[in-house]
C-alpha cells in the first residue's frame, strides 16, 4: 500500500485499532496565552502521549494492522528520534520484536529510551545509504516490516487520530495547526479535519531554516535538497511524496517561523500553561504570535505535538 | 475566628464558594514513575491551579468568604510569592483592592505578576517587624482584612478542597502526600481527608533545611527558631500554630528529604509527566523515592502544589 493516499476511512480505523494502548490526550486552555494572542486556543497535548510524542498512535496503528504472520516478523525503521522509541513500545504492546537502525553518534539518553522499550539497536555510519542498507539488510535477515516515520499510510492515519480526539472534543474550530516535518502529522490532520469539520481549514507550522514543505508547495513541486538548519530536531525531515499529495489534495497552507520566534513560544508555553514542549511542539504557538490579525478572534486548535526535552541542556 | 480550627463543612463551604472561579485540576498518572516507586501514584496537578499554585484556591476561599462590607474596603497580605499573586486574582474575581506588602529585594518577575493581577504594592524593609508594620499601616489606613498565608482558617479550608476534588476522584487511597511550609496546604488537607476517607492517611513532605514542622512534632511543641536553608522557596515558612494543632489532631506524619533528592524528584516528574513543577511541589515525590519499602504497593495521592519555577534561571 505505498503509493495509496490514506483517508478518513483509515484514520477511523486506526482510532479503534489503538485505543487500547495510547493515552486520549488532554486539551488545555490558557486565558493569559489567549488574551497574548487575542483569539481562542486549544491546546492538543501530545506531550502527554505514551513516549511523550504523537509518534507513539502511527507507530501503534502500523504495528496493530499487521497480520499475525507478518507481526511474527517483527518490525523495523530507522529513527534515532521519538519514532524510534514509539515503534520499539508500540511492538512490545504486541509483544514482537522491533529493529530500529540508528546512526553513530546518535544522543545516547535517546538510544538508551529506545532499548529500555525492548528494541535491538543496529548501528551503522551516519549517511543515508549507509541507513537504508541496514534496515534493508535487518530485512533481509529477519522479514521484518519496514516502518517508516511518516510516508508509511498506516502511520499517517494514525497520526490523525489526534486530530480526531480534538474535533470531538471541542466543536466549530476555525483552524487546526500542526507542526510540518516529514508530514505524517499534518497529513494525518487533514484526513481527519476534512472527515469531521470540513468547514475547519488546516495550517502547517514549519521552521524557516527547515521550510521545505513550504517551499515544495509554492513551487508546486516537492523540494527535496534543502538543507535544513533549526533548534526543532523533530522537525528536520524532508516533506515525503505521499504527505505532499495530501498538502495538496487537502489544501493545507503552511506558515514559517524563525527559531528565536518558537523558542520563545516554547517557554510562552512552559511558563503558562505549566507543560513541557518540545521546540518542535511550540511551532503552532510561534505562527499564531506572528500571524495573530490574521487569526484574531478565530477558535483554533494546535497540535502540540511532544514533551522529549533533553533535561541535561538545562542546570535543573 | 482566628483561633478557632477550621473543619470539614468548613471545607465543603469552600469547594462551593470558589467553584466558579478556581479550575477543579487533573490528575495524573506515569507508568513508569509507579514502576520506579513500586507504588500506584495519583498526582494531583495543582501546577495547572490558576496562578500556578494550590494558594488560589485558599486565598479565593478567604476574599469571597467577606460580607459585602468587609468585601468593599478589600485585603492585604505580605507575601511576594504565590500567596500574593493568588490574593491579588482572588479580589480580582471580585472586583475588590487587594495590598501586598513585599519586602525590597523581592524578585522583580513576581512582583511585576502580582501587580499584573492588579494589585497594590507597598514596599518595606526586609525585615518580619517592618513587614508586620506595614501590614498593620495598610489596614489602618484602608480598612482592609488580613489574609495571612497559611494561618487564616478560611485560607486553610481552601486549601483542603484540592485534596477534597483527589478523593473524590480517586477512591480508596492509602495515603496522600502533600509538601509542608506554613502548615496551610497539608492542614487543609488533613481536615479533608478525615471527612471522607478516614482510612487515608495523610504524610507531609519536608525539606530537611526547613524541617520546622517535623521538629516541632517530635518535641511535641512547634519549633519557631529553626533558620531555613532549602532550595524550595514555598517551604521557608515556619509552621502556625492552629496549623501545628492540626498536624496534631488529625495525627498527621511529617517525612523529611534533602535538596538534592528533591531536585531528582523534580527533574523525574518533569520528564516522566510532562509538566512543570517548583522544586516544594517535587517533595513529596521525593519522599516516597527514600521511603520506597514502607510505602510498596499501596495507592497513593500526591498534591504537586505548584509549577511557579523562574524559567529565566533556565537556558531556554
Amino acid at each position: 500500500m505505498a503509493n495509496e493516499l490514506p483517508n478518513f476511512a483509515d484514520v477511523l480505523a486506526a482510532a479503534a485499532r489503538i485505543a487500547p494502548h495510547a493515552q486520549v490526550t488532554p486539551v488545555l486552555r490558557s486565558r493569559s496565552l489567549d488574551a497574548l494572542v487575542g483569539a481562542e486556543l486549544h491546546f492538543k497535548c501530545e506531550n502527554f502521549q505514551r513516549v511523550g510524542a504523537f509518534k507513539f498512535r502511527g507507530a501503534c496503528n502500523a504495528v496493530w494492522a499487521l497480520t499475525d504472520d507478518e507481526a511474527a516478523r517483527g518490525v523495523v525503521t530507522h529513527s534515532s528520534g521519538n519514532h524510534g522509541a514509539a515503534l520499539a513500545l508500540a511492538a512490545r504492546t504486541r509483544d514482537i520484536r522491533a529493529h530500529v537502525v540508528v546512526p553513530e553518534g546518535a544522543v545516547k539518553s535517546k538510544l538508551a529510551a529506545i532499548e529500555a522499550y525492548g528494541a535491538t539497536l543496529h548501528r551503522c555510519a551516519p549517511t543515508m545509504a549507509a541507513r537504508d542498507a541496514m534496515a534493508a539488510q535487518v530485512q533481509a535477515d529477519t522479514g521484518a516490516r519496514l516502518v517508516h516515520p511518516f510516508t508509511d499510510p498506516r502511520v499517517i492515519a494514525g497520526q490523525g487520530t489526534a486530530a480526531l480526539e480534538l474535533l470531538r472534543e471541542v466543536a466549530a474550530l476555525d483552524a487546526v495547526f500542526t507542526p510540518v516535518g516529514g508530514g505524517g502529522l499534518i497529513g494525518g490532520t487533514a484526513i481527519a479535519v476534512a472527515g469531521i469539520a470540513a468547514q475547519t481549514r488546516v495550517l502547517g507550522a514549519e521552521p524557516a531554516g527547515a521550510a521545505d514543505a513550504y517551499e515544495s508547495l509554492h513551487r508546486g513541486e516537492r523540494v527535496t535538497d534543502l538543507v535544513p538548519d533549526t533548534v526543532c530536531d523533530g522537525l528536520r525531515g524532508t516533506i515525503g511524496a505521499i504527505n505532499f499529495d495530501l498538502l495538496r489534495r487537502y489544501n493545507v497552507e503552511v506558515l514559517t517561523v524563525d527559531d528565536d520566534e518558537t523558542l520563545a513560544a516554547m517557554r510562552l508555553i512552559w511558563q503558562r500553561l505549566k507543560i513541557l514542549v518540545e521546540p518542535s511542539g511550540a511551532t503552532v504557538l510561534a505562527v499564531l504570535l506572528r500571524y495573530r490579525e490574521r487569526f484574531a478572534g478565530q477558535r483554533l486548535g494546535l497540535i502540540l505535538s511532544g514533551g522529549n526535552i533533553d533535561l541535561d541542556d538545562l542546570p535543573v
